[in-house]
């Protein structure tokens, strides 16, 4: 018995390794879709300062997926603060956490190339909540009857880093319903509901003090 | 003897390291091979929607090639639990492993591109095919004549890891020949063939457990 | 209290290994924006050295950015010396740290593009002077009232540190300046720029020195 | 004095890190140099053999490429093996020996896309060359005067590594050479001479039992 936790502890230093790889590729490859503009002729000095305005959608998407990528890497860590050992089933968990993940270049995309059109806004938006409820079953599997976790975790910590999960998808749903009246009003909101999980004083640092 | 123990170890690491590297990159690659789709005027928003639904054979195999990944990336990682020592042939086993597990990006935006072509079906198998003949090798090298791993491993372990690792060729083999009669016949057995692998209570986890 | 200690221990590595992947990434990445020349016909033979030829610009830019990744790359590790913990907001001060990287393949693909244009040469500039920046903050952050390095840190490392990360944007808005002028000017001092960095002697390396 | 070898550690493993990053992400970006052919009509399955058997340049020099990095992948960890320490000039030298190693996935799409072109070929040979000469300046500059390496490391071995680093050089300088009379000659060697440094019982593995 005792023989066997290096080894789980090798797997979820494997996992976060390969974690680790995934989310410096997708955070890098994002700027990959923002292609520099194709200018010829004598005009081009006049032409190049719009045709670079014209991408600051791309810019604003750029932004917003590495900082919600951000978010997604520390949460991602946070959870294995918690978790001490890995099994099959929470191996697999993680290889579609991550392609989920390895999903963020194309909507940030698509998004960026059509930031007034409804689709890719509601796309965007599923991406995330994919995400965010790969997450939440990650978290589940782990702590649900201590399966992968200390036996001294309080379910008010389960508790409370689940509701923390939730929240993201919750307000992800709100912005895709508010795409119906504006797609502009959708992308403000995934700008801001990444300053719940950023901000000093909220409810994932409050997560790391408890499972200090 | 004692001094050589700590090098080949560090071997090992750096072929797993090299390989975590490998591995991320190529399944977070797949997405970069699904484009955005490009549409102009005034009709977008009533084209955008069969835009994005036409993408979905090259989302399928996205989706199969990325878990696909996963369980090489698995299986990878449980010979390291038994291989304990790394010379320059395993060193340059890995390096062929790596440059066939490379090769999947091209494989899956091929038979993305061509859903309902033959051609890219059987170059699709045929890569997933070479991929486990050379972890094969990789096996075969490694416990011949208790080459790299421990005095103590049993025939039983050796043998049943062969058969696992044999069962996946077997089936491409069958899938590409499947696909005389239909292709997509063979795109669902490359769906399906990774539930061996992944399922609880397969026989890899059979050999997680004999190996601790 | 000395719970907490191995934990942002990990913190602070996970961090570099995040940042390391995001460099390494960037800097590879820096070449897939040049492009092999596409010609045809029987002319190629004879056309083929001019098309090669026509791409010194993007060389150029590819080994500048090379460089100067290098620069920031040892200059992250270098703090790392002295920051001994991290906390939430190090922690996003990184991730906005290596958003600054990651817009670098664009910034030199744009300025390998278009050498004799202003804009592109003020924006490469622009992106060099953000990352000196967030480095500047990350470097008052972590030591401002010792807040995440060890009690006996001198003030005059401090400063001297504070005062090597400035010269940088001074340099590169003194190069943005010159622009007006020529922007081959630019694109020299971009170059030599690195040199304060790399050169023995250098004050980086009185840095080391005197964190030991 | 002690307390700064284990930070001289950090430094070359942080060294081989990045090189590890640099190294898998050249390799696997090899494969994104290799379009799927475009075909539209009725004629697709019949066209669609030819066009990917016109693929074979690139697949062989995927092939001879992925070899080569292999190749100097372990060699530049073999070095470390030797190497002990890390100081500023050596960090600097493996900066430019990876952005050198940067440069291979231009010049294999080069040599892949014009195949009977003598240019690229040459281009291939000289990026090979330089990447070997920057190799050896590193393994130069840190055993000279046992700069970087245990004092008892003999000058035997030393000497030894130095001629088997040159072997590389040389061969890709008489490849270029025969470039004149045939393309498809110097590609030959440019995948024949990696066996020099893969075969057991070559001079590497030499090297690695006299540094155990």
């Amino acid at each position: 018995m005792a023989r066997n936790e290096p080894q789980f502890d090798l797997s979820t230093h494997r996992i976060e390794a390969l974690g680790d790889g995934v989310f410096a590729i997708a955070m890098t490859l994002l700027i990959l879709e923002i292609k520099v503009p194709v200018l010829h002729g004598e005009a081009v000095a006049s032409e190049l300062p719009g045709a670079v305005l014209a991408l600051w959608p791309k810019f604003l998407c750029y932004f917003i997926s590495f900082v919600t990528l951000g978010v997604y890497w520390v949460a991602h860590h946070l959870h294995f603060y918690t978790i001490k050992r890995a099994d099959r089933m929470l191996l697999w968990i993680n290889v579609f956490f991550l392609m989920a993940i390895g999903l963020v270049p194309f909507s940030t995309a698509f998004i960026g190339e059509y930031v007034n059109q409804q689709l890719p806004v509601v796309i965007y938006g599923a991406n995330m909540i994919i995400i965010s409820l790969v997450l939440q079953l990650h978290w589940w599997y782990a702590t649900h009857n201590h399966r992968l976790v200390e036996p001294d975790i309080s379910p008010e910590l389960v508790k409370s880093v689940t509701h923390v999960i939730l929240i993201g998808p919750v307000i992800y749903l709100i912005a895709i319903g508010l795409s119906y009246v504006s797609t502009k009003l959708s992308i403000i909101i995934y700008l801001l509901v990444n300053l719940i999980y950023i901000l000093p004083g909220s409810v994932h640092l409050h997560l790391k003090r408890e499972t200090k």
